[in-house]
């Protein structure tokens, strides 16, 4: 499949399309496999002892896994999130950012599903798997000018 | 099973523990069937268009699971979400706080297992069924003196 | 909402679309609130030591979420499972039937969800907790002869 | 990690403890990666225009999961899974073999995580995407003699 936005391009999109969590996250490369994504962890993020909360993990697949369908179909703000599926493996080491590796199972008409692994930086254990069904709004009719 | 921790104990637990996210989650009730908690809606938990964020659901559903849990095993602060699966099924109302209905379903030695449905406050049907496994530590030895 | 199938439809519309399997599981009762099915639990469906397998579990909670949908919708065949999330709570007692119950939580056009809580029969503690998304098909348009 | 317990030995183990199910499915290679598994698609698997049933599939991930887990573990018959998602994603082929290839993303000491993406055999799609965790029993203490 051909990549139709680019990792410049889906962040400018983040940019501007959800201007509250852009300056969390960093979509780092696309590619025909794998898109990854980075959470630069800050202090909202964390829970005592310093590790990374649950949801901001769930916020990161979220997050790439949006991105790796856009990547694919181009700029829908409005697919959303339909089910969500995480298994939370192992404590994020303290101190350092998130990496989403993430990758497309299926790019139907109406659905998208995609799988992410989340991977403290610098570990090669992940920290968690996640996997989630999009749903894609149908395609709006091209109009002539309104 | 009798409630160990009721909705003020918890509150306090949570402010204690979780002083970042306490200001915006708070438990209603509890009870023998149900625990009940509400996300206190802000503009950090809003995406364009003024609905509440995917990840700010989660969140509550993590909540309100984990406080069932400690109702019944008391502060035990590190039970930790192995696995979380979630269905987005309604757009959340813009501007009405989120409430989350929490049932247990099993508390076994090391493994607790809850579900969730989430309401817009007023709404009769969910915007999202989740459900969720802690893993409890084990009871630390009492110890005689260190 | 109303019942467009009721236990009795259901039974024979899966004796005559799913004969391999009808044998197995028969549609208790339906209503508005929920819809009970059973396991008639036989050799095929146990493990060593007597124990109802997995598989047979989820295919038990499979079948009513897909006949609780019917029961709305009436007889489309053609609707498939997208999703599944199971949890398995407890160990099956050893030589009764399983029971589902399960409960629609969402029809929209194009996906349902529903949950449904496994029992062994006559105890109150379930043995395994099951979510799934049904993908329904579009409504072929009614035509005038053909 | 080591493998344990390679393809022949598995399927061994998995024609006497389960000779129920040991005929249908085989285990075809394992290794530091991956594991990949077979389901010899008979009648009983089937639905009505020839496609896999979704227990069917589920059965496979479920028996691939446990002898991932198995080949570093060695022959732990009494690992019960505790929770599995599957997202169905496309119709499997008539006619054909479905091939699951299984990945273990954790092995803890009471809990292991594993995925696995299943094919019709000849296909590049996946037709299903699973995850599971299982609960690992404690090892009993060995003994001196009793």
């Amino acid at each position: 499949m051909t990549i139709v936005m680019d990792a410049g391009t889906l962040n400018e999109f983040l940019g501007i399309e959800f201007p509250q969590v852009a300056g969390s996250y960093r979509v780092e490369t696309t590619g025909p496999e794998l898109l990854t994504a980075r959470l630069i962890v800050a202090e909202e993020h964390l829970r005592p002892g310093g590790t990374v909360s649950g949801p901001s993990i769930f916020a990161l697949a979220d997050l790439a896994i949006y991105c790796v369908i856009l990547s694919r179909i181009g700029p829908v703000a409005l697919a959303v999130t339909t089910n969500a599926s995480v298994d939370f493996m192992r404590k994020p080491a303290a101190g350092v950012d998130l990496l989403a590796q993430c990758r497309l199972l299926k790019l139907g008409r109406s659905l998208a599903v995609a799988e992410a692994l989340i991977f403290s930086e610098g570990d090669e254990e992940p920290v968690a798997r996640c996997s989630m069904t999009y749903s894609i709004p149908p395609k709006r009719p091209e109009t002539g000018g309104l």
